[in-house]
């Protein structure tokens, strides 16, 4: 298979998986701890996103971890298809949540200026915890375009 | 270069473009004879994007028309590359339009309950603009993993 930056299997793509798990578990652990995120869906399935992203970003690392120890690339190819399928469900949810997420504090902050109003609402958490699903979700987009790369220059 | 379902240059590449076109210019009328919505940054965010989107598709599905008339494909390597980025940055920027919207249209609808308030805001053809907005876009996510997948086996 071709080796381009990220692809799986690599030690760029093992560090982009760690970047993506850290990101991903840190938005979430920020938003949950920003008092009333509840107000809005919004948030809560930004919780619910960056935790699956957490989730399946820490299996790859550990299968990227796997293939660099044995000293071999992923030879499989229903292995790298799988990856490519689950990477880009994976990062379509995450920049969905992080735009909703978004736009909904911008509504809050610029539009109504419910963050001024409301002393009860955790709004430097909420924005920190969207700047890391952001963060998280470029990551994805470049692991995403080269395990998708890797898969059509085999074909 | 590869051929494959809604490659450009191809019938079923020109189909994509016109259904892109039509769809996001309908969702960009759609938000805009809403009345009230200006109330949200996000639903602004949704036209300029979408009225992006309506002028990109347009311009590729005119290369498309060319290139079908002449009865051959796309042969520079060049233009698919710019195919793609322009078609990626579209997409991405199509998505996060939408689920913007669609987040703030939450908000209002099941979050806060504002559209049975006030009966000034068109949640209707708000509703209908982010259904088409959304349509538009997986039209162009299928065009987009295309024109990667026609650069990527050329590579």
């Amino acid at each position: 298979m071709k080796e381009v930056f990220g692809s799986p299997g690599k030690v760029s793509g093992l560090v982009l998986r760690i970047g993506q798990f850290l990101s991903a578990g840190a938005s979430c652990g920020a938003m949950t701890s920003a008092p009333g995120f509840s107000v809005s869906t919004a948030f809560c399935y930004l919780i619910a996103s960056m935790g699956i992203q957490a989730l399946w970003t820490f299996v790859l690392a550990c299968v990227d971890i796997k293939a660099i120890r044995l000293r071999r690339g992923l030879q499989s190819r229903t292995l790298v298809s799988l990856f490519a399928v689950g990477d880009w469900v994976t990062s379509i949810v995450s920049l969905g949540a992080a735009s909703s997420s978004a736009a909904v504090m911008f509504l809050f902050v610029v539009d109504t200026e419910l963050c001024n109003i409301d002393q009860n609402l955790g709004c430097n958490m909420i924005e920190i915890s969207i700047a890391l699903a952001f963060f998280s979700w470029f990551l994805l987009a470049i692991s995403s375009h080269a395990v998708l790369w890797v898969l059509a220059s085999v074909e």
